[in-house]
Order: structure tokens, then C-alpha cells, then sequence
């Protein structure tokens, strides 16, 4: 549904002169005098996305405004002020919404953001947990996913998969990586990992009008894809392919100086994972010939 | 548990430069080098703000935006952007998103705001809507809570009580009536009446580290609220002081030129309704002198 909906609602929405890029990326654009002013935003509800039993409230406040930066951090921007809103539940709504900000004041003190306003709500339903993040870029140097070209090196931040073991929890929005990479002037594309390597590289090939040939011996795996991958039934590419919620960044390098690309930065490591191409989706080699990659992994070897 | 929320969050978020006004007021103020991004974020919950069954998915949206800029208005600025993110039942998500959207996307065209973003989530809880907008000031001139001083006038705009009978769902938010009057630079300090008037009117004195005395004969009573004073066992007055919901514009006027103020504007009466005072609180004057008045309504007179 998600993705009929937003395409129909792009299609709707009216392009004004303020806003530089609207529905589609992952965040807005709005243009004021000086700067780009850099929008995202994300709910959280309970038994979807965290099981509040599981995780309690403040584990659940950090994943918010994590996912929130993660975001930011994918289009090399600096985050200012986050705004969150909360509906909880009437039986603990205090106590509830106090754990909630702390874990979002940790990590928003942590990247220096301030918490600028929100709203609460009490009712009969689930904890749901929203946030509004906005950062902000020098005018046009935000990176968007649609800025991908035919023989761009496709590169990923960290290792990939398995996140459900803990990572999809705690991890660290990659801004600093983001901010150590921007002025290099060599990324092109860039999406965070999200849905899984799969569909956030489908969906940045889509908005860039191109497609991706993946090395999938490359795939940087994660010990908790690996791990996963010992019962699950799937490969631990499999994993890294389709688990998702991994927040790591995922760049398009120019080609001709991707040999300049650093292969680590502040400790991460940078691995080129394939290449942009002209045929559109997702392609791997095999001995066979070329074979197109489902999005989703599951892919059987 | 809302005030006491805020107040301890507010106190905990960190200050940061371009963060010109924070948690408090009905939106926050980010600096940009040439103008102040305005931000206000609201959440509705069915059951809670508006019954699903009764509405419809096409005016619950409608409403999303319209509390919206009502906020904006209240700060009068010109709404630029707005977020929607969405916490769908699992039953008719793909229903309800179209029409929701539909009813933001009517109100956005009406007063040339960008539906910029947001996020489309489908689970096992009732329906939630939310929305981030974004206006714009120059610096400097949008109103605040903050900015009453003694001897004041205190107006609102239209007519209040008995939103319940219809207006809390249609109704017009203040931006042009705010954009007519900034120019006149009488407005010291302004909200909107979304808690109800003397809610809102005491946050406002709050805000300005003062009281306010209020004429209630001076206020202007809709016909909703007539027609449920007939039945509820309340005056039309106290439903104008505590339904709340009626997105009319609250503003305070410098004293010693309210007269220049106009009765009227765009067709919309502007009334008279009290003072600024030195003495905290909210006060009316009666034959056996000044007394206190309870901020939710419910005056036995």
C-alpha cells in the first residue's frame, strides 16, 4: 500500500516555490533565505515497531529520535530541533511519557538537537510515538536518493542483517559519518538503511531512473545475520539483504573516483557492494549469466 | 498531566542558538539566517479527537490540518509546509489513507500549503493522524504567548462555545484574519482557542507572568452555545469560557492604543473582553467586587 499511496499523494501535492523536494526522499526540503532546511518524520507504534513490554519505554524513545536522525544523516544534514508527539495509553500515561523523553533527551544531547516542542495525548489505544526531526544543509548540498549515475560504485556503511538481535534498538545514527563524508564531494546518492538493503537500494535506483548490479560475496554481514542465519532457514545474505532497520548508509560514489572513497571512516568500515546500471531493478552475477535479485532477499544459491 | 509534562520537559531541553523559542508555546521558532521557521506538530487519536464512525476519514483530515495552521494563525505566520503521518487499522488502510488525505489535501490547496512529507504505517491499534507544519515570519514578528503587559486589551475573534455541534470539525483557521492584522503592530501576545477560553486565556497570562480580568457579559456567545445551554444545565457563557475547540484567534492589544483596534476584519468581529492585569489568575468584577474564575467555565451566577 505504502507505495502506491505515496506515489498518488506526490502526484497530488502542489510543488511550491519554498519546498525543493517534497514527498518521496527521506526527508523534505524547504528553502529558506540562507539554507536548506532538511524535514523528516516518523511514528512508532507500539506492537509494530517495538513491543513495549519487551523494550520499556525508554528504549523505545531512543529508537525514535535515532530513526528520526538516521534520516537526517542520509541526506548530510545537521540536525537542529526535534518535535515529539505522543498517544498514550491511559493506564501509565505519566510515567510512560517521562521514560519516553528521557530516551529521546539521551540521544538528542548526545548529537546536541534540541527537544523544540510536541504534543501529548492520553487515550483508550497503544502507545504510539511520533516524531518530527528538522536539520538543516548549505543550499543544494543535501544528499537526495536521485542523484545516482550509470557506473556509480555503490557503497554501505557497517555490516548489514540480523538487526532484530538487537541493533534495530540501539544504534547510532550515522551523522558523523554523513558530516566526515559530505565534504569529499564524491557521493552522488544516499538513502539510510531502513527497509532492508534490498528495497532502500530498489527505491534509490527508482528515484535516480537506473538500476544496481550487486556483488553479493561483498555484502559486509553482520555476526547477528550470521548468527540468524544458523536456524533461520535463510543465508546470512539473505539477511542482510531483507531484515532491514540496519540505519546504515548506503552511497552511490562517483565512478571514476571510487578508488578515492575511503575504505573505512571515524572507525566505520565502507565497502563497495556493486555498481549503478542502465537496466532498471536489482541484478547480481552468477555463473549462469546475470540474474535479477527480489528485493526482499531470500535469495537461494 | 500535560502542564506539569511540559514544564519539566521544557526545563530539560537543552538551548541551542538557532532554537529561537522552544517546548511552551503554540509553535516553536527556528532561526534561518534570513527568516523564523514556525513549527507546531499535532496528534489525533479516533475516539479521542474526533469518532471515526461518526466523521468520516475525509473531515478527520480536514480537521488535522485546520488545528494545524490554527497554530500557525495564532503565531501569524504563513504556512508553508505540512507533514501527515498515519497509524492506519489494519482493516481499511488503504481506504482511509486516500481519504484522509483528500480532506488535508482541500484544506492545503485552499491556503497554498505543500503536503511535504510524512509517513504511512498499518497496525493492530485504531486510527491515529498527525501533522507537522512549517510556516514562516520575518524575524522577529511572529506573536507569542509571552508578550502581554498590564493594561492590555484582551479580543477574540468570532464567536465561542458549543464547538460540539459542528465547528470542531469545519471550521476556517485565522491565518488570513492574523495576516490582516500583523501589519497594524497592536497585537502584543496571541493563541488560538483550542482548550477552551479560559484555559487558554490563563496559559497566555501564564506565559506573560500575569493576570487578566475578564467581562463576561463582553463575551461574544455563539449560537451553539445558546442552543446547548437550553439542555446541558450551563450558561452560554460557560461554554464559551470552557468547550474549547473553537480556533478563533485570543490576542491582547496595547492598552493605550485598543481603540484603534478594529471591531471588525475580512467580516470576522473582533470583541473586547477584558484587561490585562497585574494580579495573577483570571478575575471578573461583580456587584460584591472581584472574583475569581474558575478556567474551565461552569460559573454559577
Amino acid at each position: 500500500m505504502e507505495h502506491s499511496f505515496i506515489a498518488w499523494a506526490k502526484q497530488r501535492s502542489s510543488k511550491l516555490p519554498s519546498v525543493k523536494l517534497g514527498i518521496g526522499d527521506d526527508c523534505a526540503l524547504l528553502a529558506t533565505a540562507g539554507e536548506d532546511m532538511v524535514v523528516t518524520t516518523d511514528s512508532l507504534c507500539d506492537g509494530t515497531h517495538f513491543i513495549l513490554k519487551e523494550c520499556g519505554p525508554r528504549r523505545a524513545g531512543k529508537k525514535l529520535i535515532a530513526v528520526n536522525l538516521s534520516d537526517l544523516a542520509s541526506m548530510a544534514a545537521t540536525p537542529i530541533a526535534v518535535f515529539l508527539s505522543l498517544c498514550l495509553p491511559r493506564s501509565a500515561a505519566g510515567d510512560l511519557a517521562a521514560e519516553i523523553f528521557e530516551g529521546v533527551f539521551e540521544v538528542a544531547k548526545e548529537y546536541d538537537v534540541s527537544i523544540a516542542g510536541g504534543d501529548t495525548n492520553v487515550w483508550d489505544g497503544p502507545l504510539v510515538i511520533h516524531m518530527t526531526a528538522i536539520g538543516k544543509t548549505d543550499p543544494g548540498s543535501a544528499w537526495t536518493r536521485s542523484g545516482a549515475n550509470i557506473g556509480d560504485a555503490i557503497f554501505v556503511s557497517g555490516h548489514l542483517g540480523g538487526s532484530i538481535l538487537g541493533k534495530h534498538l540501539d544504534f547510532a545514527p550515522r551523522l558523523e559519518l554523513a558530516k566526515e563524508l559530505l565534504p569529499k564531494g564524491l557521493v552522488t546518492a544516499a538513502t539510510d538503511i531502513s527497509d532492508g538493503l534490498g528495497i532502500d537500494l530498489l527505491n534509490l535506483t527508482v528515484a535516480s531512473r537506473c538500476g544496481a548490479e550487486v556483488k553479493l560475496d561483498q555484502i559486509p554481514l553482520s555476526e547477528a545475520a550470521r548468527e540468524l542465519a544458523k536456524t533461520s532457514g535463510k543465508s546470512a545474505v539473505d539477511h542482510a539483504l531483507g531484515d532491514g532497520e540496519d540505519f546504515e548508509l548506503l552511497m552511490t560514489v562517483r565512478g571514476e573516483l571510487a578508488d578515492q572513497f575511503p575504505s573505512q571512516a571515524l572507525g566505520i568500515p565502507l565497502t563497495r557492494i556493486g555498481t549503478i546500471v542502465g537496466r532498471t531493478g536489482l541484478w547480481t552475477k552468477e555463473k549462469s549469466g546475470v540474474k535479477q535479485l527480489p528485493p526482499k532477499g531470500y535469495v537461494h544459491r
